[in-house]
């Protein structure tokens, strides 16, 4: 059977004892074993800072930009046998797949073409400086350095491609060297990337280490100039903020975690209508893609009271006609969830909402296509919650499969309050083209979430759906969604960057930084 | 005796019991009594949330700035009382009650005309959107709105009157509501700033509420729309970030502790020279001023191997000519410390670095001016480390009081090293007339510090002290520091706003945002 190793200090290297066990989850079948017992992290974090870090500053933003673009290049050209690896070991359809892999590539495709914008450079100056006292001499600047530390990635079981590479993009670009741990359960497609990255030869010495497999006491290597970004559960992002090395250095932590994301029908839109079309299309999308496993899924669907019937009939039709099942079969859209652990918990999430004020209106009562018993099979559901306010948990509990619920509001204030009702969301989406309205919706909806989709008459052919997230628009959001803030552009390089305010000569500090 | 009320929920509010008592740091004598003990801080927050930020959120940013100016220009006129006040209660000379509280004035009124360039808005979008897939209607924009949540402020003993008024003024203008708790010992001031400005009725209601004393269940009431700001220790940063609630609810936390911030003498600087000169002075500032209680004070000072006697005998020339004692006395520089506890930590602390690796060199043998033999006074110290690698506890234990450690380095890149040592700092400064030098230095330092201050010959009687902490320039630091960021003009106002991408129609969004 394959054997995942890590990539570390240099070199591949192979844990102790059997480790873990990879499966094919539309069969159960066992794919691949990997452990990290016994891996020296240690080395792996001063490889990092000894080697890594120094070969990277020394870059200029261009040149890292070149190593990016190597990088999407070396991914693009094995596509087909990444797409393999995440139908093998992650459960997706082809399409599930593409859209992790091509987001991948397409996320470092634009980081390097940001690095070249930046060009020949080492130093981010913000603005143009400031004169500080009286004297036209005396100046301040506010320059971003590259923190001479490590990158700490740890990601989540649904992308792991996307998640690799994407946290990678960002911190490459910024000059930090990056350590980067997939879940162990769909690990493989990382390994494959990690495989192909160093077959091609592409990287600096230090940059980019992988983890196959349990994280160990990877954590415990963090001190007060590196830096840990976590997607995943919020019970984990909690677990990793508590750590006594990361409270006490300061380490710096973006958590990406649950979001009961919402979509907000507007009280003037039409059944039928080209805007009520989008709604229910993007709701259907949101929830069977991935099978419902994105952190980005809209998990909740609110509506005018008077058209929850509608609505509700829009959408049963909707989720009826997408074949779910085994993703080597023909016309598959909605494969298996990616573990028996996903399966165990989303079956038990569904019990936890239904006894909490949500009733199961439908699930498909099809069997899973091409599948001989066995696998992580859940049918798509969906839930309704006609008092929302005593449905706590369905604001609370993400049940992180091919499941939403649909609620009422009675006003547009109220829509804005049952949004906040999930403390935080990642993103959310608001289908009007009544301008107040829409209007008014943004001042309730915006600071509650990370990302907000408009999608109105005149963008409904355009607009991306609301799960997508754009290298150029920040990723993550507040409360219970994390608190944090990824990609965005050149934004998301501030988290791997120092701001430091430098005052002095003006001329000196102008040629010292590289301005001039 | 006087009695200290805290200003909740729009009225002045006693505590239970005689509760904590105030000194005159000076003379020991009680000169205040205060006391939380039973007062209702849910229904602070309650207030903050229902009433004080739905009023400033209907604010523009020039209303805001208004309302700021006018709390500047109220406690300007009230400029001698405070002074009194700190004089008092925190063993202020003059000189530094004026330093406290002009920070204060200063700083409000450079937010209020921050607020007034911003206009009548009340969204901050940042730059210009963007186009996100081929149609030219589909944008997206990176909007800033205030939380709908309080700012809680707590601030440390030293600045009590610059402390509440910079974070004020901050999330104020942002649009956030803010409960302030000065630091109990020398509470008066911040006491005093409150009777002021809600005597002078500048403020909206809700806007600023005030803990004269204990904190009791304050920070409990966080939630994930709410934000902490803390300025004081290390362990109390520690504490504050391992909340279970501010870490499950991911309220944002931003610390400002410890920090052994350094001085770097170039290998250039011959002594004697201006850029010498400058650099005797401000260490000897930084090292009195305030009796050294600034987290801004230099504690550790590097010097070419070579010049470390020639440092050694222009330092203690310079502080010996510094006078201390009660600050009411005639010519006297430095006062007391401001507490019991402050004097047992400094002499705790200078035991602690003497036993460590460092060795004291001089230390004002006058009896403090004034004093009757009473009084929390402790004089000047210098001490010096040969070995600076082997006296860890100087990079690692800050001493808060007029204390500092002189230490040799052999190379430019040692220097940075040692800087390092300290693990993350507020501000380093540098004395240097060579051009290269400074550029390497500079890559060195700013990644180890919020701030860099480089004093180069034709700035060295431009330039402001290290020490000073400026509006218009970020303030904390990494590491050690507390990994936090606070002032730096608009960019201090980002961790009051959520930021969120909105995406859309590109007509219809600018008009929603108020770009039009």
């Amino acid at each position: 059977m394959l054997r995942l190793k890590s990539y570390l200090a240099g070199t591949w290297k192979d844990g102790e004892g059997e480790g873990a066990t990879l499966l094919d989850p539309s069969t159960e079948e066992a794919v691949a074993t990997t452990s990290t017992t016994g891996l020296d992290f240690a080395e792996a974090f001063e490889h990092a800072r000894e080697v890594g870090g120094p070969k990277l500053r020394a870059m200029t933003f261009a040149e890292r930009g070149a190593v990016i673009k190597a990088m999407s290049k070396a991914l693009y050209e094995a596509r087909e046998e990444l797409i393999d690896a995440s139908i093998l070991n992650g459960g997706n359809t082809r399409g599930d797949a593409k859209f992790d892999i091509d987001g991948a590539t397409g996320t470092l495709a634009y980081y390097a073409s940001l690095g070249k914008k930046l060009g020949d450079t080492r130093v981010l100056v913000e603005g143009e400086g400031e004169q500080l006292t009286q004297s036209a001499r005396f100046y301040g600047y506010h320059a971003k350095l590259p923190r001479p530390g490590v990158a700490v990635h740890v990601n989540a079981f649904n992308f792991p491609a996307w998640g690799l590479a994407e946290k990678a993009a960002v911190a490459l670009l910024a000059g930090m060297p990056v350590i980067s741990k997939p879940a162990t359960a769909t690990a493989l497609t990382a390994f494959r990337i990690m495989e192909v990255l160093v077959e091609a030869d592409v990287l600096p010495e230090g940059a980019l280490q992988l983890v196959s497999g349990s994280a160990g006491d990877l954590l415990s290597h963090l001190g007060p100039q590196d830096v840990l970004a976590f997607t995943g559960s919020a019970d984990t992002g909690t677990h990793l903020r508590s750590l006594d090395n990361v409270i006490g250095r300061s380490v710096r932590v973006n958590v990406e975690a649950d979001s009961l994301n919402a979509a907000v029908l507007g009280a003037d839109v039409e059944p039928g209508s080209e805007t009520w079309n989008r709604f229910v299309r993007d709701v259907c999308l949101e929830v069977t893609q991935k099978t419902g496993q994105k952190c980005t899924a809209i998990r909740r669907v609110f509506v005018p009271k008077e058209r929850m019937d509608a609505v509700q009939e829009a959408l049963i039709e909707s989720m009826s006609a997408v074949v779910w099942g085994d993703p080597r079969a023909d016309g598959v859209r909605v494969g298996p969830l990616a573990s028996k652990q996903q399966l165990d918990d989303v079956k038990a999430g569904v019990a936890k909402l239904t006894s909490g004020g949500a009733t199961q209106v439908w699930q498909s009562d099809a069997d899973p296509v091409g599948s001989e018993g066995k696998g992580f099979f859940f049918p798509p559901t969906l839930l309704r919650a006609d008092d929302p306010r005593a449905a706590a948990v369905v604001h609370e509990h993400e049940v992180f499969g091919p499941v939403t619920t649909l609620m009422p509001y009675e006003s547009d204030a109220e829509a804005g309050e049952l949004v906040a009702l999930g403390h935080g969301g990642l993103v959310a989406s608001l289908y009007s083209d009544d301008r107040d309205a829409i209007a008014s919706h943004i001042q309730a909806l915006a600071p509650w979430n990370g990302r907000l989709l408009v999608a109105s008459k005149k963008v409904v052919d355009q607009a991306t759906a609301p799960g997508l997230v754009l290298p150029s628009c920040i990723h993550g959001g507040p409360g219970r969604a994390g608190g944090g803030e990824e990609l965005g552009g050149l934004r998301g390089l501030d988290f791997y960057l120092q701001r430091t305010a430098v005052q002095g000569d003006r001329g000196l500090l102008e040629r010292a930084l590289g301005m001039r």
